[in-house]
């Protein structure tokens, strides 16, 4: 019977790496419908297209590279080793995180959209996925001894507590959001989005519904993104479940109240309130993660704007603010809503967040930066200003997104 | 050892919970696409701020107060203290309840759909998920000894068989349909619906496909509310998911045939058969369960032209008979068809079960006309004309459901 | 505590089963949406409505005859007999059953889209569901003892190695892709795919944003269709979720590169790759899976290029390429990546899977032609011209798919 309880629990983990590897892969979904939503009819085939196929290179490249450089771990053996021990539990534990990594792309793409060439981005894809994000994801989760390990230096500073991010506030969203900036940066902005005398002209989105179902699409996928982080069956925590469901509120109320009603940042808002809250789901009290969902709502609806109108930057869909700082903020507000003297569970170290958040933010800027400028002067990052007026879809796809309609124009 | 098995089962129980409210969140996604597509363009995106508002204010007044009334437990504690026993169980148990009781404004809200106030309905879900639903839920499934009780005095009136309700055909659906038919009629009908000389003018639907996909949605996360409504994961039952299957299938079948092959019918047909098994899934045979949503269906058809074209009630979504009969319907029908003779289980009254689903009505009905016809007096529950006419999209939310097309218009 | 270990072996296993039934049943809403965004306009409400009703079929004629042809099992006792063991797992594994069986229908209703007469391809679909795939399905996973068993002839001809489907690449998809290419050749193209010099006048799609819907609904259940095939909790691999990602990836990949970056031909080649994963899903290496599903996007691409300008086949999702030639390919792919010496777990036949294959084309091809070819000659299996030239959607579901755009026409 001790073997088949020990049969048992293996089969529970497999299922629940796997199960939480679903729900997350279901959320790229979500980010493809939540770009086509907010980008012009000319550019939905374009992102659809990329997001699918950005998952398929990551992976291919988080396979063969990233995987190894976060974990030290190489899956080229018989399929018979592979599955030998705990039923394939590393396969499935390989494609949890895959789904993690496999965000990067997808991040950045919302903030690139309308105007990147297709095998440029995707080739950037290739290296964030590859080497940027294996290498900080294995400073905090894996094998790079430097910021989550608790005999790292840093957690040797903080007098044993490193830095904690369980689900990816930073390590993925902040992460992503940052080198998105860069980007969105080194491309510059859409034709039209500021006329010649620098005024604003916000280009309207195409499909507030598409936008909604790629929302919902992301708010049912992180419930997997958040608990089945817990890695094994027997660690999950229904605290993290809950802590998700009330950041989500918490934003969307922020955003409902600051916004004016407005869809965007209502269901950009439950995002925010998301990504705010995965590094701290395990540590915080339900309330705490109202608080932190809450400001991540208005950090984005205040972020956005300022980021569009002041900075000028033109961000197609907030990618900065919603994953780049609210990810940030997720990542310190785990330091202060961790506390017990907030209700929280304790152990957690505001310095060591601080400091561990501020790591993703230099080395993401620092590859992003690196990796777009390089790409800009060399192959080129950006389409031609005639593709992209007529479209990334006709450019790039020479189809556009709702052919019937176009064919019976003529 | 043995502990180790008790921390399994703990941890298949927060799983069970988790999936079952992930899924039944999901539903929620559904609600606002069966809602988007049946509206007119107009009004699409108030429908999905509706829904995805009504949720999170359903997820803050139900913590608060809600799940007090019901259960007699507050969840005020440090983080610690949540999760020390089952590893936060009671967490995800009041997740997977809290998406039951915003149901109920998510019904309401295809009711009187295309000319509602904003925060006026806002205002009342906050009512009723906070304290009209949690009465009666507790009446039957909580500590309010009432109905659902074996030590109520309702199991004394029929010899020890309390009013029984799996998983929500009552106690949500009902609940909700009857207080949705209460403010369909203070409301009144939308403009132009019926003419000057009280000609029925039928208003258009705009959007099979997401009316369709809303459907789809709630078909899907469906079983996630039938099944774990067993609360542990060693309740599981596999009848349960059968007969949720055939309930749909009768469901869509009797549509199919009585509606002449309308895709609204149908794909709400489904709908109506898994209102209706709710109650009885873990009492009735997979045939009765056929019978069951098969009729379900054709209430459905039937009951919603009835209402329509008879009785002259501008109920948008048809919640009324989709929710509120069909569920009464369920909860009498597990008393029927639930008998041992029928194949059911047994342990079922007929009798427990028409008082209890009368008393939903009754105090649904007391609850609903009340809130509505104070609102209606005092700050109003219906849009300006003229708010209607140019549509809540832009009355509310001051944007339209496809921005670039209003745009490229001129 | 053995009685309590036993019972959380049923529970996981009812869990287990009904997860996956779920995954497979909202493939169904994915079957519906693929063929929406590919169809035109005019047919789409008849896309939505053959897929849920022919699903809510299936459920019907299998459990009354089909799932006793396969396996010799009725489930005409009372509840309390059903429910005895195991929780009722025989009824969640029946569930999951049926979301194959009733792929059937499924597949050949993108094939023979946008002119078939509603009623007979529903009769179509009983039979198959109810005989023909129970019949097949049977001889591999049930009680015909003819290919899949190990004491069949098959399995002694090939010194005890017996024809390996593990998922049903060849069971439900090649055998549901063959029987379509029947359908669709009896039918005949649609009016004006080939003008009357015979020239290729490919008809426009409708709504990419909708086939790719379409195309993630599948992706996301597939896991389910694949893993929980395991049939109980502790029968579950890593290896095949793992395997599944792969193939997809590599279906994505090839699709890509040789499409010139069409979105419909990645999106289908997503699943071209599952389709052909399936079968082989618990043999191959990661990287065979890979190699299968890349040529298996290879296959799609080419082959529905090859279908239809040089057969002058219209089959108007490309079902035969990708569910029957793809799945084909699956099947005898897993006798080959499926070695030892390819890095797969061994015990498999190369012969055993090219005869078990060609079987399933036979019996699919002769149930295939005699149906469709006796109701063709008497009850008829197409719309009447006038129908097909406005629209399945006007002709048999008297309302068209966006009803208020119509209306505001005029």
């Amino acid at each position: 019977m001790e073997k088949d309880f020990n049969s048992l629990i293996d089969s529970g983990d497999v299922l629940f790496m796997m199960l939480g590897a679903v729900m997350v892969f279901a959320m790229h979904g979500g980010f493809a419908f939540l770009e086509v939503g907010t980008v012009r009819k000319k550019n939905q085939v374009n992102a659809l297209v990329k997001i699918l196929v950005d998952f398929a290179i990551s992976t291919l490249i988080y396979f063969f590279i990233g995987y190894a450089i976060a974990y030290g771990i190489f899956m080229y053996q018989p399929a018979k080793v592979l599955l030998a021990d705990n039923q394939g539990y590393d396969l499935t534990h390989f494609f949890f995180l895959l789904t993690f990594a496999a965000a990067i792309p997808a991040i950045i793409s919302g903030g690139i959209a309308e105007r990147a060439k297709f095998w440029t981005q995707a080739f950037a894809a290739a290296i964030f996925v590859g080497i940027a994000y294996p290498l900080y994801e294995g400073m905090v989760w894996g094998q790079i001894t430097f910021l989550g390990q608790e005999d790292s230096w840093l957690a040797n500073l903080t007098g044993g507590v490193p830095f904690h991010d369980y689900a990816g506030s930073v390590v993925v969203h902040s992460f992503g959001g940052w080198i998105a900036l860069t980007a969105v940066i080194v491309m510059g902005p859409r034709f039209g989005r500021w006329d010649s005398q620098g005024r604003s002209r916000p280009i309207p989105i195409s499909n507030v519904p598409f936008m909604a179902l790629g929302s919902w699409m992301l708010c049912t996928g992180w419930f997997g993104f958040n608990v089945m982080s817990a890695g094994t069956l027997q660690g999950i925590s229904g605290l993290v479940a809950i802590n998700s469901l009330f950041a989500m509120a918490g934003g969307v109320i922020a955003a409902l109240l600051i916004s004016k009603n407005d869809p965007g940042f209502i269901h950009n808002g439950a995002l925010a309130g998301l990504v705010a809250i995965c590094a701290g789901s395990d540590k915080v009290h339900p309330l705490g993660a109202l608080v932190i969902g809450a400001l991540a709502g208005i950090i984005f609806v205040k972020g956005f704007t300022w980021e569009q109108e002041k900075l000028k930057i033109d961000d197609v869909l907030g990618v900065w603010p919603l994953h780049g700082i609210s990810g940030a903020w997720g990542g310190i507000a785990c330091g202060i809503f961790g506390q017990e003297a907030l209700g929280g569970m304790g152990q957690v170290s505001l310095l060591a967040q601080v400091i561990g958040t501020s790591f993703a933010i230099g080395i993401a800027l620092a590859f992003g930066f690196t990796v777009y400028i390089v790409l800009d002067k060399t192959v080129g990052i950006r389409l031609e200003k005639e593709d992209e007026q007529r479209g990334s879809d006709l450019a790039i796809h020479n189809i556009e997104s709702y052919p019937e309609d176009v064919t019976s124009r003529f």
